[in-house]
């Protein structure tokens, strides 16, 4: 029912796709190693008992570094502060996007790849910050709530834009958002690029039936929340000295649960429970960022968003507290080290 | 292969019991209701991961004043100190009759009743306290290790003594304690009657396999760690006007598992897993003490269970931190509330 406009500017495109601006409220937030003891009771509260939370949005990724939870205004409400508790003072909306079923894509790829161009690239170029969290299910694009002006103008020139609000899906448009057609102001910087660490762990990416969670529970407590108790000290280590890190995300998102793990960790969990898109599909991490990243720096995910979307490889992609995680396919890790020696070259000449 | 005794006292009785001092080394606690929180990462760890902690000896009791745990030394070091942890400052060490199977007790009781007279009641005499742990299993009785000699010179002329040692059973004598013969020298006081409360929750007294342990671990967890946040607050409270207790109690002593918790509580698990020795069998509460008992009064167990054994009334006993409680058969919880009556009356008297 695609009505030909009737003015306007000349060939207007029909818009192929929809951007959702989800329902959640969202806190970024980080426990320490060492807190971890003292937030096991609230985190297994919004991760296995779902009748006793309102949180509808919870994501917990174990790195080297901390531990990154990102939850709705509910959940946020179980983290009692103390030292052992950074929370980044914004609050994040959820973007996700949705092909309308007319149009097929000429890619084959999945995840961050497929919206490189239509969001990350636009958003990077307007200076708003985005924190990505691709699940088995999908990729949430977060931006800040004070940016959600800047977004709409700027995405949607390309998409149909809604807002759920308790359940409908509400068109808006950028009149409707205050603040209107103001732009992030900052200038267009040359990118910083960061440098990556490209570990050997294979990944995958799995979901499970939330019915089935209490089968694994004690699995993934035990992953989550001992992996790093004095026994296995030693077996991490070793595995630090063939360059694996320790990298474990769990999400439970509108009733879907996702899961990113590495073979190592894999093996602990019942085969039959856990199911990936294609059977034995393995994944590599590209991490990016020497130093902790911050929240403010534009144009991360789009520079490794962009060569990957050309050269048409599918990416996974996890922001973190501290860094950005990237995970390509396998097959394709030699090419992607190629594609980011380059980038790093090229930046260095510029 | 019992041989007469060829000198000694005159009619001398052929021992028919075995008494086994059990190779852990315990410590009694108590962790506040608000402190729960705080130690639920080590408490998990202790009930699910058993690959994870050397712990032999568990228990866990949850009254409406604190819960009660009972561990071994290498569970105690997963307790960190802190103004939620109480700890008795005593080493205990638990006690387990167990009857030679060549004599028939005329008793069908089951439980402490089995014990009242020859062990509890000379204990009692000999002012030994005793902390006593009944679980679907065997009842444990806990003594003090500094009153080792005095139970062994107590219990030995009725009982054959074994000390459990690396999964050995080594006979032990009087001569071989130290401290020999000594025996604690308090005056027999009149002891005093404790004032009794008699809930109207009905108990069973369960078992499960612990390889199912995992499927009923996110009920347990919710029942043991979440059942007093605010949500139940309401439903508690009423509980409360109905005289019900919140009391629910978890053991895992040598690999085997035992669980004591009001019908209310049962209904929660799936019934198929947790078993029960007849099945529909239902207890009824007796907790003892108006003000909280401390650790140092003997003749507590004593004062009920010998005339629960007069009546050969089958009985679970569970002491905790604060209070202690016995479980009856739901069919005589009239006459055992008469004859606490009776007791009563008789001691105002005397």
């Amino acid at each position: 029912m695609y009505e030909q406009p009737t003015g306007g500017a000349a060939f207007p495109v029909p818009k192929t796709m929809d951007l959702h601006i989800l329902d959640h409220r969202l806190r970024v937030t980080s426990i320490s190693k060492n807190g971890l003891v003292s937030y096991t009771h609230p985190l297994i509260k919004l991760i296995f008992l779902r009748n006793r939370t309102r949180c509808k949005f919870f994501s917990l990724t174990e790195t080297p570094e901390n531990y990154t939870v990102v939850l709705d205004e509910e959940g946020f409400k179980e983290l009692q502060p103390s030292e052992h508790l950074q929370v980044e003072s914004s609050v994040w909306l959820p973007l996700n996007v949705v092909s309308n079923g007319s149009v097929s894509s000429s890619s084959q790829a999945v995840g961050v790849t497929k919206i490189a161009k239509s969001v990350i690239a636009p958003l990077a170029q307007q200076h708003v910050s985005v924190f990505m969290l691709s699940t088995y299910q999908t990729d949430f694009i977060l931006v800040r709530e004070k940016d959600l002006s800047v977004v709409i103008s700027t995405l949607e020139e390309e998409f149909n834009i809604y807002k759920e609000v308790e359940g409908e899906s509400v068109p808006v448009h950028c009149q409707d958002v205050s603040n209107g057609l103001q732009k992030n102001g900052k200038e267009a910087l040359q990118p910083t690029v960061h440098p990556v660490l490209i570990p050997q762990n294979q990944f995958c990416v799995m979901s499970l039936d939330p019915d089935t969670l209490p089968s694994i529970a004690t699995t993934l407590i035990d992953v989550l929340f001992y992996s790093n108790s004095p026994k296995e000290d030693s077996q991490l280590s070793a595995n630090q000295d063939l360059d694996c890190i320790q990298f474990f995300s769990f999400s439970l998102i509108d009733g879907y649960i996702s899961l990113v793990m590495d073979t190592e960790a894999q093996r602990r969990f019942p085969a039959d429970l856990l199911f990936t898109s294609s059977s034995g599909e393995l994944w590599r991490m590209v991490r990016i960022g020497g130093q902790p990243l911050g929240f403010d720096e534009c144009g991360i995910v789009a520079q490794i968003s962009q060569p990957l979307a050309e050269g048409d490889i599918s990416a996974y992609y996890i922001s973190t507290f501290s860094f950005d995680h990237a995970l390509v396919p396998e097959e394709d890790i030699v090419s992607v080290t190629d594609m980011l020696h380059h980038q790093r070259k090229e930046a260095a000449a510029s």
